[in-house]
């Protein structure tokens, strides 16, 4: 005996999804089965919208179903500092801790020669030419943060190096202890890039 | 700044799944945001499919497309045994197992009355029926194939105590070490059902 064919294909699709092996794609299929019928219209219906009406902001590329994103439209916000991210989950996490008023750039990736992913892939160019743009208004400060990953930090060097022969001022986020990090637990690189990076007691 | 409403909409449908949580639909909407629009479609499409063609035998209880499902469609398997298990993955593990050419009877959850699931929100009395009328046929085996947990028992041991009254023959799937276990790693309840539950050797 084997499956329904509507079943198989419901699996198939969902094992599909990024973290979802066959197993976990099984037990959603029959999860959504025995769900309200209401409720798998809705799930449909929000996967066609969201493909439907977002896109990328053309200045920063984080995700709008405007004309620009909300931060680039928003004047208020210093134009003075461009926060560089991965992905544009990262804008939310960084609005989240309420440190950050300026513009972001989302790269859409870091760079990996070994899956195939150069500067052309990233969002590089448009950030060039957005940094030549910004410096005609005056001082700019990018602050780099992508990942502290081997990959993150080569495409953060990467950035580094085509951003400041423009004369603007460059920043990598701190490595340090995450707050309530013990110094027991700590991996001994962590806590070197600690102490490298001590600040003066204000 | 906030995300748009569509990709809200989107993480909050994906939310309500089993096992995602607001992270992990996070991470899917955006995956799903870079996918060709297409593959986007094609998983509405599965979703909305599934929920309009699948419907449960009204046998066995297991998924169906058709009028019967394809174990109670074929009359060459064993009609005089019935392996119960809790959902129609149940029914593809055991089919898979190849040891099982009999009938199924799916229950749909297990005994939890801490959750208010009685016997009356599982199907023990088609069940009880279904009994009743294979037995004016012949001998018939029932087999409890509920998982090893203390619900899984629990509903094992109700069952048992409705369908023997009937004179059906009832058993239990067997106890005991998984193949290739370790016996330093099994816990003592499982070693004790396994020496209790000792067969001997052919």
């Amino acid at each position: 005996m084997r499956y329904p064919n509507a079943l198989i294909q419901l699996i198939r699709e969902l094992s599909r999804l990024p973290g979802v092996g066959p197993k976990s794609a099984q037990r959603l299929a029959f999860h959504l089965f025995a769900s309200p019928k209401e409720d798998v219209e809705m799930l449909a219906q929000a996967l066609l919208e969201a493909k439907n009406q977002l896109k990328l902001c053309p200045v920063c590329f984080n995700i709008t179903d405007k004309e620009l994103c909300a931060v680039c439209e928003d004047n208020k916000r210093d134009q003075t500092t461009i926060c560089v991210v991965e992905e544009p989950g990262d804008v939310i996490a960084i609005e989240r801790s309420g440190e950050f008023d300026g513009l972001y750039h989302v790269l859409h990736g870091v760079l990996s020669p070994m899956n195939g992913v150069g500067p052309d892939q990233l969002k590089i160019k448009p950030l060039i030419e957005r940094t030549k743009q910004l410096l005609n208004n005056g001082a700019l400060e990018i602050i780099l943060a992508t990942s502290t990953t081997v990959e993150g930090d080569a495409t953060s060097l990467h950035l580094q190096r085509n951003l400041e022969p423009l004369g603007v001022n460059v920043t990598r986020i701190a490595y340090g202890l995450p707050v309530g990090g013990s110094l027991e637990y700590a991996d001994e690189i962590t806590l070197g890039r600690a102490i490298a990076g001590r600040q003066k007691v204000r």
